[in-house]
């Protein structure tokens, strides 16, 4: 990578020697006639993250950035000018049919010093990083009643059980009003289930349901009967709340019992996402996450990244990467059916990326892509999940998920993560209720802005104050940190909880 | 509709001359053996709410209720014994290529007297049942942040107010990370907007964006500019929380102002549903409701019936009733959108009814959909809305929506409903905040077991111990007390608020 700055410093960054565009870094954009040390003048403004020719792109010719090619030009871009969107023509999509699978698989290298965290050790043998009572849902129908009980039990018997961090109600829309027996009902059906069963729950989950739901609650319950309470069984809501609290009661008592303990960082199982990306995504926070998940690999532990429509344009770079040929046909599967849904619903993949995307300076998927699988390392990819299934192997696994923030979270939460680490460019206030969240910002100009919002930034590598190693070693420390309670991300300190969002790809009845 | 008892009465209802069925009235069913004073005796036993034969029906006979053919006899259905979901055969759905339109409009005679309610006259002419702040959002990555802020607003700033009834976020998973171009895609975004105009917020809604969404904040602002905070623009978490107050006690001294006036009822849009539907929701709650919605458009007000998945099966008996063929066209329209809908998530009609409604008795969704329609009373159709378009007539209106609780109460919303009618029999204690929601049962069992949840016992017209029109006008002076505010509802009293469900048929990327 190279950067180019001086004392009042007109900086742009070009990834890889073939580029023939860079992003502007500085703040505000630069105004015509900016000329850069290298020679390089600018023949109109440009905003900040936005591309500048770096030679004459004559039309048809490749537009390349990252070192592969994001586009080609719809008419002669002259050197020094704005590679706008409107210059832009989209490439087709790597073809699912033409991957060449397992012939980048780098051999992982363990780290030298053995990394533990203070984690909540499970009777199942499984690690937390909160002690929760989670409180789960069978149909929406029960949500008015359970919001009600929730805020009761927040107030009267969280503050008498002081080990335990909070309570949590799992609503969600699904559950009655769906066509439950379609094929892709399985998604959010899986999704629940397996929210239910996640760690940091402890294994004392309560399921409150309706009675009369096409989603039966037991169905959720993992076998543990006593567990579960149906409003359509108790005398009028009076006695619902007072249900409610008992059983409450009795599961917060057993979880206070849980205490922290060391456990080795090979344990966690840890998840990565962007959103509101810019163009600085892909060349500082996501590399330095890149780097903090190769760490996480070599020391034994489990990663997810997602975002099936960040991930489509750039598969061709994911497919050398799995570690064999029945892994390479799930990436496939997984492209394959999303590229049918989309079609389904008459969208395709050019709905990513966002107007916010763009102002940043990301002109189409092709680059957001390019950019956005940065997170995932370098390490060989292990095993691919359908959305919302749990985790089953050590190491970097492609959980395939929308890239919806909200909807990648609650699928990678239902997968098993037990920390998320999220990028933001434009910046958004992320938050889960169910696990930590550590918000990386792509620019420094937004950890300025919003200091009590990001907990890191990435944004130091872009103006030459820290290397992608550095920051990459940063998140990997304050993901144990965050981990082990030792230290809250800004989302927990605040309470910043979004909702639970459910990818629901069939029908509404 | 002829009703058997004694003095422990065995108790059946026929609604129609023509039914070749009944149900069973008793609580907890009635057993092999028991003889009706007609000389009816059951051959097996049979639980409440469920179908009796009247007479022997042969294989491939049709099965009637409600002067309906409910299905076709799999085989020979003995006189006195079940007729069980396993014995029917599901007829196939009207055509919608042969309907018949407008040959059954009735005239509507006005009542004689006048009703009148008191509410909120809003500066643009509507009328408003509560008086609410409304806080809306265009991404669902502001919903932490506003979760907050808005516990805040209501510890600290609501009780300075008493005039307002509340403070409501309209947190939703739309916004960004969908297909928002996609043909479908109207139908969220109009919600949402028209959602933004609901006329319980006097016109003083606030929105909250992120800045970076595909669905621009100002979409939602009908043309009011100091309604809109980017968070994206503000100096980090306190200070978003800050200039959310900031901008909610501005508001909260306006709609504090709001008193409420004597209003003809002729102004009122009233909705009406059912949920957890039983065999009985038919025979009581539906038809009384029916009763109540034929006083209400006598009186000139407007009322809104949906759910085309439990319309789609008796579309034959509504077509004549639309008063042209415009809108019988419209009708036609949103059956045929939902048929391809359905068809494209490879479900079909008998995703419905849900595994509760069957324990109730109800066969399948043309039996449910039979009672269901009921509630539509007997007046002419005078429009037809496509999902979360706002009301611009008066009288009865069809209002596309799924027969999903939720998402037919939040479409229901957004198309301008001032109070909404909820019949249920398996019993769901649902509830919207932005309108009050009046519950019926259509058994007496229960509103017994529920007697803090069910606003009103429509199951006494089981009994005969009410008559269809004694408790249509019961749920008539109630909408009218309820829309006062001179009483409460069970929802309210006990703020069991179910969240807004957007119905987004198009992709999520
Ligand atoms: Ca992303
Ligand atoms: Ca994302
Ligand atoms: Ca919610
Ligand atoms: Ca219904
Ligand atoms: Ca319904």
């Amino acid at each position: 990578m190279k950067v180019y700055r001086n004392n009042r410093p007109p900086l742009y960054i070009q990834v890889h020697p073939d580029d023939n565009t860079a992003i502007i870094v500085n703040s505000g954009g630069l105004d015509e006639g900016t000329e850069f040390p290298c020679g390089l003048k600018l023949i109109e403004r440009i905003p900040q993250g936005h591309k500048v020719a770096l030679r004459d792109i004559y039309e048809g010719e490749e537009i390349v950035r990252y070192g592969e090619v994001i586009g080609y030009a719809k008419t002669t871009i002259k050197k020094g000018s704005w590679v706008k969107e409107s210059l832009v023509l989209m490439p087709t999509p790597p073809k699912l049919t033409s991957l060449t699978f397992s012939n980048k698989v780098k051999e992982v290298l363990p780290l030298e010093e053995e990394f533990t965290f203070l984690g909540f050790r499970n009777e199942d043998g499984t690690v937390g990083t909160k002690n929760i009572l989670g409180i789960t849902t069978s149909v929406q129908c029960v949500a008015g009643v359970l919001n009600v009980a929730v805020k009761k039990i927040k107030e009267e018997l969280l503050p008498l059980f002081p080990n335990v961090d909070d309570v949590i109600a799992l609503n969600h829309a699904y559950g009655c009003g769906v066509a439950i027996n379609a094929p892709d009902a399985v998604i959010p059906i899986r999704t629940l289930q397996n929210l239910a069963r996640h760690p940091n729950f402890g294994g004392e989950l309560m399921i409150i349901g309706l009675g009369c739901e096409k989603l039966s609650p037991d169905r959720l319950n993992n076998g543990i009967n006593d567990n579960i309470l149906i409003l359509q069984n108790e005398n009028g809501f009076m006695n619902m709340i007072n249900s409610i609290m008992e059983m409450a009661e009795k599961k917060l008592k057993k979880l206070n019992e849980r205490k922290r303990e060391k456990i080795p960082v090979s344990e966690l199982v840890i998840g990565v996402q962007c959103g509101g990306s810019d163009a600085f995504s892909g060349v500082t926070a996501n590399p330095a996450v890149g780097y903090a998940v190769d760490l996480l690999i070599k020391s034994g532990a489990t990663v997810l990244f997602s975002e099936v429509t960040e991930v489509r344009d750039a598969v061709h770079l994911l497919a050398p990467r799995v570690i064999n040929e029945e892994v390479g046909k799930a990436l496939i599967r997984e492209m394959g059916w999303y590229d049918n849904y989309l079609r389904r619903g008459e969208a395709d993949r050019s709905a990513n990326p966002s107007p916010g995307n763009k102002r940043g300076g990301l002109t189409n998927v092709v680059e957001k892509s390019l950019g956005s699988i940065i997170k995932s390392g370098s390490t060989p990819i292990v095993d691919v999940l359908a959305p919302g299934e749990r985790v089953r192997k050590k190491g970097l696994i492609f959980a395939a998920t929308p890239a919806s923030d909200f909807v990648c979270g609650t699928l990678q939460l239902a997968s098993g993560i037990h920390l998320q680490v999220f990028t933001t460019g434009r910046g958004t206030p992320y938050g889960l209720s169910m696990v930590p969240v550590i918000k990386v910002s792509t620019r420094s100009e937004l950890r300025e802005q919003w200091p009590d919002l990001i907990d890191i930034d990435a944004g130091k590598i872009a103006t030459g104050e820290a290397t992608i190693e550095e920051v990459g070693w940063e998140i990997f420390k304050e993901i144990i940190e965050v981990a082990s309670g030792t230290k809250k991300a800004w989302a927990d300190k605040w309470k910043i909880y979004n909702d639970l969002v459910l990818f629901n790809p069939s029908p509404v009845t």
